[in-house]
């Protein structure tokens, strides 16, 4: 076609709901006076009472003809949100607008304690205090490039890298605290979100990743099929039973270089053998084996984002087709 | 129309970006062992090293044939995200919806610190703690019912009200913390994102319609129109200068009735009295003058949620129509 006129999405609903949560009264706690609003005079603020908490958001795109009955549901990693989904560090757009222009319905998640989710006081009801990620940190464990003692744009990354790392400011600019310890709160939360919309297939990331895993155990007939990009966990010694889904666990660059990600790959790969051993089917899509090098730990960000999706939703097709137009065929 | 389809959204864009923010250094912080991940190992956490705050996130909609030059941008208010306006407690379709629907680019923004704009360590960046609202607080603050001294579903509410109590707890799971004294952290990026933006009309809420009245001063030229729903504070002695974009305050019920929203308002009926004797447009929308009884702090999640919109729809008219089409007729 001769046009570069963007496609248009035609959707019949966008929006967003919270699911899960249940309340908690705090007593006993002291009264404050905080001025909260401009030019405004400060008022008491009482912090006793009931809170609602464990709920998580979930925002949707649905199609005006989808081209699959199963939507799409996008499930983040440790310390991010939705956002991640939604476009690249250096403005590129994100897998959710590519699975849209497709025709997909896509639900995009905050899980509980990130985003829109919300969050809760501790030690009153959440046990420990939050977690904040330095870009030091993230520039190491996201295997952008080699430790930095002090975090400077245009530092080196590792040759060939994917990810857009002169957009890494940017990229931590998406990033939210996180809790260690709340995967049971998550999967409840999780758990009641696919009660609610019924048959899915599950893209998840690290520790979503490891959550997907997690829940295709948990409620296998909620889940038509599970990627999991670079999960940092899965359960040990999984026990598939009958109507297991499918699993795809996806693998960049240089995870056997960095001791924290061997370490999570091992623990992955000895989940997805057992599973192989009770007849269940569990792939591994390792890129650099498909001579596909460079990429960083955020597969969906990088550079070649594009090209991955294409190789996930290769796997993903025979179980996004709809049975009943198989059976007319 | 003897159909019930709903209407099409044909969209050209749906996205979202991170805009404002800075890196700040912390040090000398202890390292901590954690456990992030299902089945994981633990691992030191250090948080010592660079933090990127003062961010906040802007979703966008962007229509194939927008209906306005303008684009309508959505500030919520104080322990709130853009979730605000994307549904309503009861499952109606929000005010997005609405001016989707009608054919408006849209951008809902969480403001710094709140939703997906993430938020930052204490003491080290933000010199506060969080504050968290009760479900008790809330009920009288956002004017549902006579205060409660322990939160109760189907509590007694104001007569006639038109907020969806029923589901104050369901509403409750959209609230997130906030910190006090964040004011220009916040303006500073709301300033950035206009100035990446271009000319909108906002639309705020609460704590941020007092944002949007401060924003009017700052950067007028920014905007063609504010409207600001139950602003809980002004800027006092406006100094409008040239070129002063237009104001709409809206009003609930019982606002004189609550000390609180009794001494808000006063403020604000100041700051658009200042206005008017400079000969700005600063027009009042008081709903129960109007004949529309009974609503809520929350207009816009009230069950006459749509007949508010058509109210500020209304006064906004002429400020959101194409000056080069009205050459044209």
């Amino acid at each position: 076609m001769a046009t570069s006129t963007p496609p248009v999405l035609a959707l019949r609903a966008v929006g967003s709901f919270h699911v899960g949560g249940r309340a908690h009264v705090l007593q006993g706690l002291p009264v404050e006076q905080v001025r909260l609003a401009v030019g405004g005079p400060a008022r008491p603020v009482d912090p006793n009472g009931t809170h609602i908490s464990g709920q998580m958001y979930v925002q949707y795109f649905l199609q005006q003809r989808p081209c699959s009955p199963w939507p799409i549901v996008l499930w983040h990693g440790g310390g991010m949100t939705g956002a991640n989904w939604e476009s690249t560090p250096d403005g590129r757009s994100g897998w959710l607008q590519r699975l849209l222009a497709l025709g997909h319905d896509v639900y995009v998640c905050d899980a509980v304690e990130r985003g829109r989710a919300g969050w809760s006081r501790w030690p009153d009801i959440y046990a420990q205090p939050p977690l904040f990620r330095s870009l030091e940190e993230g520039w190491d464990m996201f295997r952008i490039g080699p430790p930095m003692a002090r975090f400077a744009p245009g530092g080196p990354v590792h040759p060939g890298q994917q990810f857009p790392a002169e957009a890494f400011e940017a990229f931590a600019a998406q990033w939210v605290p996180r809790w260690a310890g709340h995967e049971d709160l998550t999967l409840d939360a999780y758990t009641q979100l696919l009660a609610r919309i019924g048959p899915c297939v599950v893209v998840a990331h690290s520790q979503g990743g490891g959550m997907a895993l997690s829940m295709a155990l948990r409620q296998p007939q909620a889940l038509r099929a599970v990627v999991a990009l670079e999960p940092s966990g899965a359960p040990v010694q999984p026990q598939a039973g009958p109507g297991a889904p499918p699993r795809l666990v996806v693998w960049g660059d240089r995870v056997q270089a960095h001791p924290v990600w061997r370490a999570y790959r091992e623990r992955v790969q000895a989940h997805v053998q057992d599973l192989q051993a009770q007849g269940v089917q569990a792939d591994t899509l390792d890129l650099p084996a498909q001579g596909v090098h460079g990429n960083s730990h955020f597969l969906m960000l990088d550079r070649n984002s594009d090209l991955v999706l294409d190789h996930v939703l290769q796997w993903l097709g025979p179980f996004l087709s709809d049975p009943s137009q198989e059976t007319l065929t």
